[in-house]
């Protein structure tokens, strides 16, 4: 994926600088969330941590945690109460994507085995059910009743939005509409959740709440059409990086809904065949990596992912100018302009 | 089984008779509980509901929140609140179901296709993580940080169980206080929580709490060996019940630990290649009902459970006599004495 940048801005030519920042900002949250991590995935049981010790550090960026540090340090939070919340959103996201590899059956996960394919499904779903237990106890630990509301409602609508996909999974005539539903249900609410809790720690005004909720939640869209482009990315082929996952499970995501809008009738047979038949034989991927780029399908899936990004940058308009601002507003053009 | 009771109390010659007088001495509760059931399982997913409905309906005993009631009334509790709790523990237990059935792969659950046979495992494991999620939507809206507290701990604890559950599975080398932590961990401790949530709701003084606690912890612990039991049980096949699935699961349960114990090394040979090896063959199960038998293990893991069942009708000592004291002392003896 090309990344177009006005040459006004410079530092943008590597995209991830803008995470690196924006760590640096909340350096000392950050190594105690990562300890926090660690301890609290400690059990008797020796195989949780083990498991649970795979998936969390194989490599994720730890995007939402972080971004309940970086929300509630923009909201002027001086405690230490979101550290704890951090933790457990990071928890909530780990148990889903653990559930997620035993319902795709995934072999791997960022290039490498995952824990499904090491420790078995059976220890993956159940570990996960641990992970998830421990984010709520993290969460009355810290005793917020308005926090667990809006983590527990946030839990209930990415498992809704895992299941409503798990049906849209293998239909070539899903729509754009669908596909945004499942998006902002397994993708952008924990994202929303994740900012919001910055305000609600530092008890500042429902308006700000609500400004930081619209952040995460069109952020957190963005991603995820970014994170479906990347799967059909050739310059991520290039790279070296895992492609065509979601091709082989047989996931309708918007490069393929655009494709499939824009292509001929023997496209959409051949769609038809690879998705809803399952029917995938050599080289389809490579077909399907054409027809999408033959359609445009990554460049208009990436503009969409920009009009995302867009409210996402407007609705940080209510807070002062600050450091911690500028990298929240960077970090929307590094979730777009990402190549990993 | 034989039901040993002494003639002096003929009541009990119909077991579930406990279980009858219990629910009818809170039938309002019950049934607002039931109407809460199926009005917060629901959800724009339809599956959703299908699915979670088939588990719900699948004539489960419902005994985890009826305990949740009659607790509460026995700590003379007059509001609604613990009607949403005690649907809460009744998600939760269900949410475990499903994860239980995907991890032991089970086809059958109380005789009937599980869910995950019907609806395959996907779907039983995002459902379950649903279930799981509106229970913490449900005690939120409550508001007790102590209730959230005492169900989240146990939420983490109930999958540490599985966990070791699964670790132990297939290993004929199981000791007895290896399997009592795991009985502990996967269902008293959910027990233990319904029971506690009575007191907690009334806000009763910590002792009273702890008794129920140990009520419930203790009831579990025998629930559990009888369910264990039962799955042996002769009388249980010609009632046209479903054994043998622990045995088929390759489940090392106290009558299994027993028999190896009291076996011969020709019989502990056969255990290993049933347990460790999972070479299972026709008649296999007849040849481990009769070790069983032979060596007096499902009468001898019931006098277990009465020991526990002991424990628990002791707890509820400090509480004066009603008629639900006494509903919840026969539900001891139900919980031994029961056929299904």
């Amino acid at each position: 994926m090309a990344t177009i940048i006005p040459l006004e801005q410079p530092r943008k030519h590597r995209p991830n600088a803008a995470l690196e920042v924006l760590t640096s900002l909340v350096a000392e949250d950050v190594f105690a969330v990562n300890q926090l991590i660690v301890q609290r995935m400690e059990s008797r049981v020796d195989v949780i941590p083990r498991l649970a010790g795979h998936i969390i550090a194989s490599g994720g960026k730890r995007l939402r945690p972080l971004l309940t540090l970086a929300c509630a340090a923009l909201c002027g939070y001086r405690g230490q109460r979101h550290r704890k919340l951090a933790a457990s959103v990071e928890f909530i996201h780990t148990a889903t994507l653990l559930h997620d590899d035993v319902v795709d059956d995934s072999a791997l996960r960022r290039g490498n085995p995952s824990a499904n394919a090491l420790f078995g499904n059976e220890a993956s779903v159940l570990v996960g059910d641990f992970l998830f237990s421990r984010a709520f106890e993290l969460m009355v630990e810290d005793g917020s009743i308005d926090v667990l509301r809006v983590l527990s409602h946030a839990s209930a609508v990415i498992s809704e939005g895992e299941v409503l996909q798990l049906m849209t999974t293998g239909d070539s005539a899903t729509s754009e509409q669908a596909y945004l539903e499942v998006v902002r249900a397994k993708t952008a609410e924990l994202f929303a959740a994740a900012c919001r809790i910055g305000a609600i720690v530092t008890s500042r005004p429902a308006s700000e709440e609500e400004a930081l909720r619209t952040f995460g939640l069109n952020l957190g869209i963005a991603f995820q059409i970014i994170d479906d482009v990347l799967d059909y990315s050739a310059e991520q082929e290039r790279l070296g990086k895992t492609v065509g996952d979601d091709f082989r499970e047989g996931k309708v995501t918007l490069p393929v809904i655009l494709a499939i809008h824009r292509g001929t009738e023997a496209e959409r047979a051949f769609w038809k065949r690879a998705l809803n038949e399952g029917d995938r034989r050599d080289n389809d991927f490579a077909h399907a990596q054409d027809l999408v780029n033959r359609h445009h399908a990554l460049r208009d899936a990436t503009l969409r992912a920009r009009h995302y990004g867009a409210i996402a940058r407007d609705a940080l308009g209510m807070f002062p100018d600050s450091p911690i601002k500028q990298a929240l507003l960077d970090i929307v053009d590094f979730t777009i302009e990402r190549e990993f």
